[in-house]
C-alpha cells in the first residue's frame, strides 16, 4: 500500500486515476497538487483528494509515489523541482502521451539524485478534460503503455504495474521511443488528420458542416479535445508525427491517384484492402 | 398512398426504406428487384416485400413509385431501362451519394419520356451494408436531402417529400451541384482521409495497431465501409472530392508548419478555433 499518494495535476486522467486509487484503497492518504486552488476543491469535496496544495515542493514532501497528470511539456518542465520536493525512495511516474524527452529528463536527473521514474502512457483519453468528467473506472480494460529502459529498476516497475493493474488496466511495455512511434500513428497522427479535416471543411464548404451525419462526427469527434494539450502533444513528437505524416500523404495520393484515373478496379481492391485492416481492429 | 413502391436493391438502404414503408402503411404492395433472389429472400420471409423480381422490367411494370437503392454508378446505368418499364405518371427516386450526374441522366431520359424522377440522399448511412442491417428506424431524425431542379414538377417533389417524412426524416432541398459540393465536404472527404489513415498507420506502424483506442478506432470506423459503394462515390464525384482534398491539404500544412516552426502559441490558436467549430456540431 502506498502511504501517500501525491497526484500534480486533477484533470480528466489525474482525476481519475485520484477517484480510482481512493475507491481501490490503494493509498492511505492521497494529496492534490495542482496551480489553482479552486480546481482543486471538487476532488476535496467529493471525499477524493485528503488535502490539497498550490505549492509543488510542500504537496509533495511526504508522497511515496507521485503520478504526474499534466500536458506533456509541463511535465517536463516540473521534474527538476519534482526531483527536489519528494522524500527518498519516491517512485514518479506520469501519464503524458509522449515518452522518450520525459523519460531521457528523469534519467539525467537521476544520476545526480537516484529516485526511481517510470514513463507511463493510459491510452484513455477523451475529447473531454477537466476533473468534471473523471470517472473511477476510466482505466478500467484499457491499455497503460509503461517506458522503462535499461536504467529502471524492477522493483518500481513491478509497483506501477500493479498501481495500474489494481485500477482495471492491462499493462504493455514499450521502450520510449517506440512508444513514441506507435502513438504518432494510432493517436497524433489521427489527431492532427481530425482537426485539418474540421479545418479544411469550414474552409471549402462551412455551410456543409450543419449537415454533418455522423460519419463527419466520428470522424472529427477528437478534434474537440483540449488545444493546449494537444499543442504540447504535437510538439513534443514532431519528430515521430513528421513521418506518421509522411505516410499518410503517400497513402491519401495513392487513392487520389486511383480516382484521377477513374480506375475503379484498383481502386476498390485498396479499398477493400483497408476495409479488412480496419475490421480486423473491432 | 402509393399502390405498388417498388424497391431496387435491397441493402441497407433499400432494405430500410421497405422495412419502414411497410411498418407505416405508405404502399398498398412493395415488390423488390435484386439480381441475386437469394439475397432477396429474407425481405420476403420477414413480410417485407409482397414479391421480388430479378427483372427489372418485369418487376416495376407496375410500380407507381420506385426507388433506386443502388451503387451510384449502377444507378446511372439503370435509368434507361427502369425508364422503359415503369408505368406512366410513375415517380421515381433514388438513395444515391451523388446527384449531379445522376440527375443529369435523368433529365435527359424525361425529354423522350416524360416522368417524374426526383433525385434522394438520405444521411443515414453506417459502414455496415446488406439487408441483415437494414432497420425500420433507420431514417428516423435523419436529414434527407432531395435535389429537385427547375424541371422537377412541384407535385412529384412533394410526394417524395411526404414520403420521406413519413419515414421519420427531416427533408432538406439543395440543387444538385451544391449538394455534391456538400457531401464531398462532409462525407466523401472525410471517407477518403479515413481511409488513407487506415493504410497510412499500416505503411508506417503495422504493430501500432494493436494499441488502437476508441480515438483511431472512432476517426477510421467509416472506413470499413462496402468498398464497392465508395469506389463508385468517389469517382462520381470527384471533382467536388478534388476541391475538398486541396482545402484539407492546406489546412493540414498550415498546423504541420506550426508544429515544425515550434510555435506553441498559434498552434494553440489554431486549435482551439477548430476545438469551437467542431463543438458547433455536437
Amino acid at each position: 500500500v502506498i502511504q501517500q499518494l501525491g497526484v500534480v495535476g486533477l484533470g480528466l486522467l489525474g482525476g481519475s486515476v485520484a477517484k480510482a486509487a481512493r475507491a481501490q484503497g490503494l493509498a492511505r492518504e492521497i494529496v492534490g497538487v495542482g496551480r489553482d486552488p479552486s480546481r482543486l476543491a471538487p476532488a476535496v469535496a467529493d471525499g477524493t483528494l485528503d488535502r490539497v496544495s498550490t505549492d509543488l515542493a510542500g504537496g509533495l514532501a511526504a508522497s511515496d509515489f507521485v503520478l504526474l497528470a499534466v500536458p506533456v511539456r509541463t511535465i517536463e518542465s516540473l521534474l527538476p523541482p519534482v526531483w527536489r520536493a519528494v522524500p527518498d525512495g519516491a517512485i514518479v511516474t506520469d501519464v503524458g502521451s509522449t515518452k522518450g524527452a520525459i523519460v531521457r529528463a528523469a534519467e539525467r536527473l537521476a544520476t545526480g539524485r537516484p529516485l526511481a521514474f517510470v514513463g507511463g502512457h493510459p491510452l484513455a483519453g477523451s475529447e473531454q478534460s477537466g476533473y468534471g468528467v473523471a470517472r473511477a473506472d476510466l482505466f478500467r480494460g484499457a491499455v497503460v503503455i509503461l517506458t522503462p529502459t535499461d536504467a529502471t529498476a524492477p522493483g518500481p516497475l513491478k509497483t506501477v504495474t500493479a498501481f495500474w493493474e489494481a485500477l482495471g488496466a492491462r499493462v504493455s511495455v514499450l521502450d520510449p521511443e517506440t512508444h513514441d512511434r506507435a502513438v504518432a500513428a494510432i493517436s497524433h497522427l489521427p489527431h492532427l488528420v481530425a482537426c485539418a479535416l474540421v479545418d479544411g471543411v469550414a474552409r471549402f464548404e462551412p455551410a456543409a458542416l450543419d449537415l454533418a451525419a455522423r460519419g463527419f462526427k466520428d470522424t472529427t469527434r477528437i478534434a474537440a479535445a483540449d488545444a493546449r494539450m494537444w499543442e504540447e502533444i504535437f510538439l513534443a513528437n514532431r519528430e515521430a508525427l513528421g513521418l506518421g505524416l509522411r505516410a499518410f500523404r503517400a497513402a491519401l495520393e495513392t487513392l487520389e491517384r486511383l480516382i484521377d484515373a477513374g480506375d475503379g478496379d484498383a481502386l476498390r481492391a485498396a479499398l477493400d484492402a483497408i476495409k479488412t485492416r480496419r475490421e480486423a481492429l473491432r
